[in-house]
Protein backbone atom coordinates (compact mmCIF):
# COMPACT_ATOMS: atom_id res chain seq x y z
CA UNK A 1 0.00 0.00 0.00
CA UNK A 2 0.88 3.52 -0.61
CA UNK A 3 2.30 5.56 2.56
CA UNK A 4 -0.54 7.76 4.28
CA UNK A 5 0.00 11.33 4.39
CA UNK A 6 -1.64 12.91 7.14
CA UNK A 7 -1.75 16.55 6.65
CA UNK A 8 -0.83 18.56 10.17
CA UNK A 9 -1.88 22.64 10.42
CA UNK A 10 -0.42 25.05 13.07
CA UNK A 11 -4.02 26.34 12.84
CA UNK A 12 -7.35 26.26 13.62
CA UNK A 13 -6.89 24.39 16.53
CA UNK A 14 -8.44 20.71 16.66
CA UNK A 15 -12.18 20.20 18.17
CA UNK A 16 -12.95 16.94 17.56
CA UNK A 17 -10.80 14.07 18.92
CA UNK A 18 -11.29 10.32 19.01
CA UNK A 19 -9.70 7.65 21.32
CA UNK A 20 -9.38 4.19 20.14
CA UNK A 21 -10.30 0.90 22.81
CA UNK A 22 -9.59 -2.32 22.59
CA UNK A 23 -9.81 -5.44 25.16
CA UNK A 24 -6.66 -5.19 27.29
CA UNK A 25 -5.96 -1.65 26.86
CA UNK A 26 -3.79 -0.11 29.50
CA UNK A 27 -6.19 1.83 31.67
CA UNK A 28 -3.84 4.88 32.07
CA UNK A 29 -2.57 4.51 28.60
CA UNK A 30 -6.33 6.27 27.40
CA UNK A 31 -7.10 7.94 30.75
CA UNK A 32 -3.59 9.99 31.32
CA UNK A 33 -4.00 11.99 28.00
CA UNK A 34 -7.90 12.26 28.04
CA UNK A 35 -7.68 13.58 31.42
CA UNK A 36 -5.82 16.72 30.57
CA UNK A 37 -7.67 17.08 27.55
CA UNK A 38 -10.89 17.40 30.09
CA UNK A 39 -9.68 20.30 31.78
CA UNK A 40 -8.86 21.49 28.45
CA UNK A 41 -11.91 20.95 27.24
CA UNK A 42 -13.62 22.96 30.25
CA UNK A 43 -12.32 26.09 28.75
CA UNK A 44 -12.98 24.80 25.20
CA UNK A 45 -16.62 23.99 25.24
CA UNK A 46 -15.54 23.20 20.96
CA UNK A 47 -14.16 20.13 21.62
CA UNK A 48 -15.69 16.53 21.99
CA UNK A 49 -14.88 13.19 22.42
CA UNK A 50 -15.27 10.06 20.54
CA UNK A 51 -14.64 6.77 22.18
CA UNK A 52 -14.09 3.85 19.44
CA UNK A 53 -14.54 0.74 19.63
CA UNK A 54 -15.29 -2.69 17.42
CA UNK A 55 -18.83 -2.63 19.32
CA UNK A 56 -20.62 -0.28 22.06
CA UNK A 57 -20.09 -3.10 24.50
CA UNK A 58 -17.90 -1.70 27.59
CA UNK A 59 -13.88 -1.92 26.90
CA UNK A 60 -12.36 -3.88 29.63
CA UNK A 61 -8.90 -3.10 30.22
CA UNK A 62 -9.04 -7.25 31.13
CA UNK A 63 -8.35 -9.17 27.94
CA UNK A 64 -9.19 -12.81 27.49
CA UNK A 65 -6.31 -14.99 27.82
CA UNK A 66 -7.52 -16.94 24.36
CA UNK A 67 -6.72 -14.22 22.56
CA UNK A 68 -3.46 -13.15 24.16
CA UNK A 69 -0.01 -13.35 23.47
CA UNK A 70 1.19 -12.65 26.98
CA UNK A 71 3.67 -14.15 29.87
CA UNK A 72 2.08 -11.63 32.42
CA UNK A 73 -1.57 -11.67 31.53
CA UNK A 74 -3.66 -9.59 33.30
CA UNK A 75 -5.87 -10.13 36.23
CA UNK A 76 -9.88 -10.54 35.46
CA UNK A 77 -10.57 -9.66 39.25
CA UNK A 78 -9.05 -6.62 39.04
CA UNK A 79 -9.96 -4.42 35.73
CA UNK A 80 -12.16 -1.46 34.81
CA UNK A 81 -14.74 -1.34 31.48
CA UNK A 82 -15.17 2.51 29.62
CA UNK A 83 -18.48 2.58 27.29
CA UNK A 84 -17.54 3.61 23.69
CA UNK A 85 -19.74 5.97 22.10
CA UNK A 86 -19.16 4.93 18.78
CA UNK A 87 -18.07 1.65 16.61
CA UNK A 88 -15.50 1.29 14.06
CA UNK A 89 -18.79 1.84 11.66
CA UNK A 90 -20.17 4.76 13.00
CA UNK A 91 -17.51 6.78 13.64
CA UNK A 92 -17.75 10.58 12.67
CA UNK A 93 -15.82 11.06 9.76
CA UNK A 94 -14.58 14.44 10.19
CA UNK A 95 -12.30 13.38 13.04
CA UNK A 96 -9.29 15.71 13.16
CA UNK A 97 -7.42 13.70 16.33
CA UNK A 98 -6.94 10.50 17.03
CA UNK A 99 -5.40 8.66 20.04
CA UNK A 100 -4.71 4.60 20.34
CA UNK A 101 -3.48 3.70 23.52
CA UNK A 102 -1.71 0.23 24.49
CA UNK A 103 -1.29 -2.73 26.71
CA UNK A 104 -1.46 -6.33 26.54
CA UNK A 105 -4.57 -6.59 24.19
CA UNK A 106 -2.03 -4.89 21.47
CA UNK A 107 -0.47 -8.51 21.41
CA UNK A 108 -4.12 -9.79 20.07
CA UNK A 109 -4.32 -10.64 16.62
CA UNK A 110 -8.33 -10.48 16.66
CA UNK A 111 -7.61 -6.81 18.52
CA UNK A 112 -4.89 -5.44 16.07
CA UNK A 113 -6.63 -6.82 12.75
CA UNK A 114 -9.74 -4.25 13.79
CA UNK A 115 -7.54 -1.61 14.52
CA UNK A 116 -5.19 -1.67 11.65
CA UNK A 117 -8.31 -1.85 8.98
CA UNK A 118 -9.95 1.39 10.43
CA UNK A 119 -6.31 2.86 10.71
CA UNK A 120 -6.25 1.97 7.49
CA UNK A 121 -9.56 4.09 5.88
CA UNK A 122 -9.47 6.53 8.16
CA UNK A 123 -5.80 7.49 8.54
CA UNK A 124 -5.37 9.94 5.73
CA UNK A 125 -8.43 12.25 7.05
CA UNK A 126 -6.83 12.92 9.83
CA UNK A 127 -4.17 15.89 11.47
CA UNK A 128 -3.18 14.34 14.02
CA UNK A 129 -2.60 10.98 14.78
CA UNK A 130 -1.37 9.80 18.75
CA UNK A 131 -0.23 6.78 20.15
CA UNK A 132 0.79 5.71 23.77
CA UNK A 133 2.91 3.02 24.81
CA UNK A 134 2.32 -0.18 22.46
CA UNK A 135 -0.22 1.55 20.85
CA UNK A 136 2.87 2.45 18.53
CA UNK A 137 3.29 -1.68 17.54
CA UNK A 138 -0.62 -1.34 16.36
CA UNK A 139 0.01 1.83 14.12
CA UNK A 140 3.00 0.22 12.89
CA UNK A 141 0.71 -2.96 11.39
CA UNK A 142 -1.11 -0.65 9.64
CA UNK A 143 1.71 1.27 7.18
CA UNK A 144 1.25 4.51 8.79
CA UNK A 145 4.79 4.52 10.16
CA UNK A 146 6.61 3.02 7.43
CA UNK A 147 9.60 5.48 6.69
CA UNK A 148 8.97 7.79 9.90
CA UNK A 149 10.62 7.85 13.57
CA UNK A 150 8.96 6.46 15.97
CA UNK A 151 8.83 5.00 19.73
CA UNK A 152 7.18 2.75 22.06
CA UNK A 153 6.87 1.31 25.66
CA UNK A 154 10.58 0.38 26.53
CA UNK A 155 9.86 -3.05 28.61
CA UNK A 156 8.22 -4.16 24.84
CA UNK A 157 10.62 -2.68 22.79
CA UNK A 158 12.37 -5.29 21.66
CA UNK A 159 8.90 -7.08 20.76
CA UNK A 160 7.43 -3.64 19.41
CA UNK A 161 10.57 -3.30 16.81
CA UNK A 162 10.10 -6.50 15.06
CA UNK A 163 6.42 -5.67 14.17
CA UNK A 164 7.80 -3.44 11.41
CA UNK A 165 11.71 -2.71 10.53
CA UNK A 166 10.30 -0.16 8.03
CA UNK A 167 9.73 1.87 11.05
CA UNK A 168 12.95 3.91 12.71
CA UNK A 169 12.55 3.05 16.00
CA UNK A 170 13.95 5.23 18.70
CA UNK A 171 14.69 3.64 21.98
CA UNK A 172 15.49 6.53 23.86
CA UNK A 173 12.60 9.13 23.87
CA UNK A 174 10.13 10.46 26.28
CA UNK A 175 8.02 10.59 22.71
CA UNK A 176 8.78 11.15 19.04
CA UNK A 177 7.18 13.54 16.71
CA UNK A 178 7.30 13.00 13.39
CA UNK A 179 4.85 15.30 11.20
CA UNK A 180 1.67 14.86 11.92
CA UNK A 181 2.10 11.62 14.38
CA UNK A 182 3.41 11.75 17.64
CA UNK A 183 3.80 8.31 19.62
CA UNK A 184 4.88 8.02 23.16
CA UNK A 185 7.24 5.74 25.21
CA UNK A 186 5.25 3.56 27.96
CA UNK A 187 1.97 4.11 29.89
CA UNK A 188 2.89 7.38 31.82
CA UNK A 189 4.85 9.19 29.34
CA UNK A 190 1.79 9.44 27.45
CA UNK A 191 0.92 12.04 29.80
CA UNK A 192 4.00 14.58 29.13
CA UNK A 193 3.44 13.52 25.31
CA UNK A 194 0.00 15.20 25.65
CA UNK A 195 1.52 18.61 27.72
CA UNK A 196 3.63 18.86 24.78
CA UNK A 197 0.97 17.96 22.05
CA UNK A 198 -1.28 21.11 23.74
CA UNK A 199 1.65 23.12 24.44
CA UNK A 200 2.71 23.14 20.58
CA UNK A 201 -1.19 24.30 19.65
CA UNK A 202 -2.74 26.11 22.48
CA UNK A 203 0.46 27.38 23.65
CA UNK A 204 3.22 26.70 26.80
CA UNK A 205 1.18 28.90 29.17
CA UNK A 206 -2.18 26.68 28.13
CA UNK A 207 -0.09 23.19 28.86
CA UNK A 208 1.58 24.45 32.18
CA UNK A 209 -1.61 25.79 33.43
CA UNK A 210 -3.81 22.60 32.67
CA UNK A 211 -0.55 20.61 34.83
CA UNK A 212 -0.57 22.61 37.91
CA UNK A 213 -4.33 22.29 38.31
CA UNK A 214 -3.79 18.72 37.56
CA UNK A 215 -0.96 18.86 40.45
CA UNK A 216 1.36 17.22 37.80
CA UNK A 217 5.17 17.99 37.35
CA UNK A 218 5.64 17.64 33.40
CA UNK A 219 8.91 15.62 32.04
CA UNK A 220 9.80 18.30 29.66
CA UNK A 221 12.64 16.94 27.95
CA UNK A 222 11.57 14.72 24.45
CA UNK A 223 14.63 12.96 24.76
CA UNK A 224 15.58 12.36 28.79
CA UNK A 225 14.28 8.24 29.06
CA UNK A 226 15.98 6.44 31.66
CA UNK A 227 13.71 3.48 30.96
CA UNK A 228 15.11 2.91 27.85
CA UNK A 229 18.30 1.87 29.77
CA UNK A 230 16.38 0.43 32.31
CA UNK A 231 14.51 -2.48 30.35
CA UNK A 232 17.49 -3.07 27.84
CA UNK A 233 16.24 -0.64 24.81
CA UNK A 234 18.91 0.41 24.03
CA UNK B 1 -21.76 10.55 65.68
CA UNK B 2 -18.54 8.68 67.67
CA UNK B 3 -15.37 8.36 65.59
CA UNK B 4 -15.02 5.83 63.56
CA UNK B 5 -12.15 3.89 64.71
CA UNK B 6 -10.61 2.14 61.30
CA UNK B 7 -7.79 -0.79 62.08
CA UNK B 8 -4.48 -1.26 59.74
CA UNK B 9 -2.39 -3.40 60.21
CA UNK B 10 0.93 -4.30 59.04
CA UNK B 11 0.28 -7.66 57.83
CA UNK B 12 -1.15 -9.27 55.83
CA UNK B 13 -1.68 -7.38 52.65
CA UNK B 14 -5.02 -6.62 52.07
CA UNK B 15 -6.50 -8.45 48.83
CA UNK B 16 -10.21 -6.68 48.68
CA UNK B 17 -9.78 -3.43 47.33
CA UNK B 18 -12.84 -1.18 46.46
CA UNK B 19 -13.45 2.51 44.48
CA UNK B 20 -16.32 4.76 44.67
CA UNK B 21 -17.59 6.37 41.53
CA UNK B 22 -19.76 9.62 41.27
CA UNK B 23 -20.86 11.55 38.29
CA UNK B 24 -18.29 14.54 38.15
CA UNK B 25 -15.28 12.21 39.48
CA UNK B 26 -12.11 13.61 38.13
CA UNK B 27 -10.80 10.61 35.83
CA UNK B 28 -6.87 10.68 36.47
CA UNK B 29 -8.23 10.87 40.54
CA UNK B 30 -9.49 7.08 39.56
CA UNK B 31 -7.31 5.71 36.41
CA UNK B 32 -4.11 6.72 38.13
CA UNK B 33 -4.40 4.72 41.28
CA UNK B 34 -5.71 2.11 39.65
CA UNK B 35 -3.44 1.55 36.78
CA UNK B 36 -0.78 1.35 39.12
CA UNK B 37 -3.06 -1.53 41.32
CA UNK B 38 -3.70 -3.19 37.62
CA UNK B 39 -0.49 -3.62 37.37
CA UNK B 40 -0.02 -5.14 40.83
CA UNK B 41 -2.72 -7.06 40.61
CA UNK B 42 -0.52 -9.01 37.58
CA UNK B 43 1.53 -10.43 40.13
CA UNK B 44 -0.87 -10.61 43.01
CA UNK B 45 -3.92 -12.67 41.51
CA UNK B 46 -5.74 -12.23 44.66
CA UNK B 47 -6.19 -8.76 44.55
CA UNK B 48 -9.84 -7.89 43.06
CA UNK B 49 -11.85 -4.64 43.04
CA UNK B 50 -15.20 -3.25 43.26
CA UNK B 51 -16.62 -0.17 41.69
CA UNK B 52 -18.82 1.15 43.89
CA UNK B 53 -21.61 3.48 43.02
CA UNK B 54 -25.29 4.60 43.50
CA UNK B 55 -26.38 2.39 40.87
CA UNK B 56 -25.14 -0.09 38.34
CA UNK B 57 -25.21 2.34 35.24
CA UNK B 58 -22.19 3.36 33.95
CA UNK B 59 -20.67 6.79 35.58
CA UNK B 60 -19.73 9.55 33.76
CA UNK B 61 -16.87 12.01 34.34
CA UNK B 62 -19.10 14.90 33.41
CA UNK B 63 -22.00 16.12 35.95
CA UNK B 64 -24.91 17.74 34.88
CA UNK B 65 -25.06 20.95 35.87
CA UNK B 66 -28.30 21.18 37.72
CA UNK B 67 -26.98 19.15 40.40
CA UNK B 68 -23.36 20.81 40.97
CA UNK B 69 -21.89 23.70 42.22
CA UNK B 70 -18.95 25.09 40.25
CA UNK B 71 -18.23 28.04 38.11
CA UNK B 72 -16.09 25.69 35.62
CA UNK B 73 -18.57 23.33 34.44
CA UNK B 74 -17.21 20.36 32.50
CA UNK B 75 -18.31 19.29 28.81
CA UNK B 76 -20.78 17.23 28.52
CA UNK B 77 -19.10 16.63 24.78
CA UNK B 78 -16.04 15.43 26.19
CA UNK B 79 -16.40 13.16 28.90
CA UNK B 80 -15.76 9.51 29.59
CA UNK B 81 -17.69 6.57 31.93
CA UNK B 82 -16.77 3.71 33.29
CA UNK B 83 -18.78 0.75 34.06
CA UNK B 84 -19.88 0.14 37.91
CA UNK B 85 -19.55 -3.68 39.26
CA UNK B 86 -21.68 -3.00 42.62
CA UNK B 87 -23.91 -0.23 44.18
CA UNK B 88 -23.72 0.70 47.38
CA UNK B 89 -26.33 -1.90 48.42
CA UNK B 90 -24.33 -4.46 46.68
CA UNK B 91 -20.75 -3.62 48.30
CA UNK B 92 -18.93 -6.70 49.91
CA UNK B 93 -19.13 -6.72 53.26
CA UNK B 94 -15.24 -7.56 53.43
CA UNK B 95 -13.33 -4.90 51.41
CA UNK B 96 -10.21 -3.54 53.22
CA UNK B 97 -9.27 -0.77 51.23
CA UNK B 98 -11.67 1.95 49.85
CA UNK B 99 -10.22 4.57 47.33
CA UNK B 100 -12.08 7.54 47.49
CA UNK B 101 -11.72 10.03 44.32
CA UNK B 102 -12.44 13.72 43.84
CA UNK B 103 -13.73 15.93 41.28
CA UNK B 104 -16.28 18.95 40.52
CA UNK B 105 -18.80 16.01 41.18
CA UNK B 106 -17.75 16.16 44.77
CA UNK B 107 -19.78 19.88 44.84
CA UNK B 108 -22.97 18.27 44.54
CA UNK B 109 -25.10 18.01 47.36
CA UNK B 110 -27.12 14.65 45.90
CA UNK B 111 -23.82 12.99 45.30
CA UNK B 112 -22.20 13.66 48.46
CA UNK B 113 -25.34 12.42 50.52
CA UNK B 114 -25.09 8.88 49.01
CA UNK B 115 -21.40 8.34 49.53
CA UNK B 116 -21.40 9.73 53.32
CA UNK B 117 -23.80 7.48 54.22
CA UNK B 118 -21.98 4.59 52.69
CA UNK B 119 -18.90 5.72 53.92
CA UNK B 120 -20.42 6.40 57.32
CA UNK B 121 -21.49 2.60 57.12
CA UNK B 122 -18.64 1.37 55.79
CA UNK B 123 -15.70 3.13 57.45
CA UNK B 124 -15.06 1.22 60.46
CA UNK B 125 -15.01 -2.19 58.58
CA UNK B 126 -11.77 -0.75 56.85
CA UNK B 127 -7.95 -1.72 56.85
CA UNK B 128 -7.29 1.85 54.83
CA UNK B 129 -9.10 4.16 53.51
CA UNK B 130 -7.15 6.16 50.88
CA UNK B 131 -8.77 10.14 49.12
CA UNK B 132 -7.37 11.91 45.97
CA UNK B 133 -8.00 15.25 45.66
CA UNK B 134 -11.45 16.83 46.87
CA UNK B 135 -12.29 13.11 47.80
CA UNK B 136 -11.45 13.78 50.93
CA UNK B 137 -13.85 16.91 51.23
CA UNK B 138 -16.64 13.99 50.85
CA UNK B 139 -14.41 12.20 53.13
CA UNK B 140 -14.14 15.11 55.85
CA UNK B 141 -18.11 15.09 55.44
CA UNK B 142 -18.58 11.81 56.67
CA UNK B 143 -16.73 12.50 59.81
CA UNK B 144 -14.03 10.29 59.52
CA UNK B 145 -11.55 12.78 59.33
CA UNK B 146 -12.39 14.85 62.58
CA UNK B 147 -9.20 15.39 64.59
CA UNK B 148 -7.27 13.61 62.09
CA UNK B 149 -4.65 15.42 59.18
CA UNK B 150 -5.66 15.78 56.04
CA UNK B 151 -4.60 17.41 52.31
CA UNK B 152 -6.80 18.09 49.23
CA UNK B 153 -6.44 19.65 46.27
CA UNK B 154 -4.71 22.59 46.22
CA UNK B 155 -6.91 24.80 43.65
CA UNK B 156 -9.67 24.23 45.48
CA UNK B 157 -8.70 24.33 49.14
CA UNK B 158 -10.04 27.51 50.46
CA UNK B 159 -13.37 25.29 49.68
CA UNK B 160 -12.01 22.40 50.85
CA UNK B 161 -11.37 23.71 54.49
CA UNK B 162 -14.59 24.75 54.59
CA UNK B 163 -16.51 21.54 54.33
CA UNK B 164 -14.84 20.80 57.84
CA UNK B 165 -13.29 22.58 60.66
CA UNK B 166 -12.63 19.64 62.73
CA UNK B 167 -10.04 18.58 59.85
CA UNK B 168 -6.54 19.44 60.86
CA UNK B 169 -5.79 20.57 57.00
CA UNK B 170 -2.10 20.40 55.75
CA UNK B 171 -1.75 22.63 52.98
CA UNK B 172 2.01 21.73 52.02
CA UNK B 173 1.66 18.04 51.25
CA UNK B 174 2.21 15.70 48.21
CA UNK B 175 -0.03 13.45 50.61
CA UNK B 176 -1.09 12.86 54.18
CA UNK B 177 -0.79 9.89 56.11
CA UNK B 178 -2.63 9.51 59.61
CA UNK B 179 -2.99 6.38 60.40
CA UNK B 180 -5.04 4.16 58.25
CA UNK B 181 -6.40 7.34 55.92
CA UNK B 182 -3.93 8.81 53.20
CA UNK B 183 -5.50 11.56 51.99
CA UNK B 184 -3.75 13.23 48.41
CA UNK B 185 -3.20 16.54 47.22
CA UNK B 186 -5.30 17.67 43.51
CA UNK B 187 -5.46 15.01 40.68
CA UNK B 188 -1.92 13.41 39.84
CA UNK B 189 -0.46 13.44 43.24
CA UNK B 190 -3.19 10.63 43.55
CA UNK B 191 -0.59 8.53 41.51
CA UNK B 192 2.63 9.28 43.53
CA UNK B 193 0.24 8.47 46.88
CA UNK B 194 -0.20 4.98 45.42
CA UNK B 195 3.31 3.63 44.68
CA UNK B 196 3.91 5.18 48.20
CA UNK B 197 0.76 3.40 49.95
CA UNK B 198 2.40 -0.08 47.89
CA UNK B 199 5.79 0.28 49.54
CA UNK B 200 4.56 0.68 52.91
CA UNK B 201 3.02 -2.66 52.48
CA UNK B 202 4.69 -4.18 49.06
CA UNK B 203 7.97 -2.92 49.59
CA UNK B 204 9.76 0.04 48.08
CA UNK B 205 11.47 -2.12 45.35
CA UNK B 206 7.89 -3.59 44.32
CA UNK B 207 6.89 -0.17 44.11
CA UNK B 208 9.47 0.82 41.73
CA UNK B 209 9.37 -1.92 39.23
CA UNK B 210 5.90 -0.94 39.28
CA UNK B 211 6.83 2.92 38.61
CA UNK B 212 9.67 1.58 36.12
CA UNK B 213 7.04 -0.64 34.26
CA UNK B 214 4.59 2.20 34.55
CA UNK B 215 7.36 4.59 33.37
CA UNK B 216 6.79 7.03 35.70
CA UNK B 217 8.86 9.20 37.03
CA UNK B 218 7.82 9.19 41.11
CA UNK B 219 7.72 12.21 43.60
CA UNK B 220 8.47 10.49 46.57
CA UNK B 221 8.91 13.09 49.06
CA UNK B 222 5.06 13.45 50.94
CA UNK B 223 6.43 17.03 52.39
CA UNK B 224 7.55 18.92 48.41
CA UNK B 225 4.97 20.47 47.08
CA UNK B 226 4.52 23.93 44.77
CA UNK B 227 1.45 23.53 44.40
CA UNK B 228 0.42 25.28 47.17
CA UNK B 229 1.83 28.03 47.24
CA UNK B 230 1.32 28.11 43.20
CA UNK B 231 -2.75 27.93 43.93
CA UNK B 232 -2.49 30.42 47.40
CA UNK B 233 -3.44 27.32 49.77
CA UNK B 234 -0.46 28.39 51.97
Amino acid sequence: MSQPTLSSTASPPPTKIGVLLFPGFQLLDVAGPLDVLNILSRQHASLSLSIIAASLNPISTHQDTYSAFSNIPSNPRFSQSIVPTHTFETAPEDLEVLILPGGFGSRSEENVEGLVEFLRGYGKKLKWLLTVCTGSAILAKSGLLDGRRATSNKRAFGWVKQQNTSVTWIAKARWVVDGPIWTSSGIAAGIDMIYAWIGSIWGEETADVIADSSEYERNRDSEADRFAERWGAV
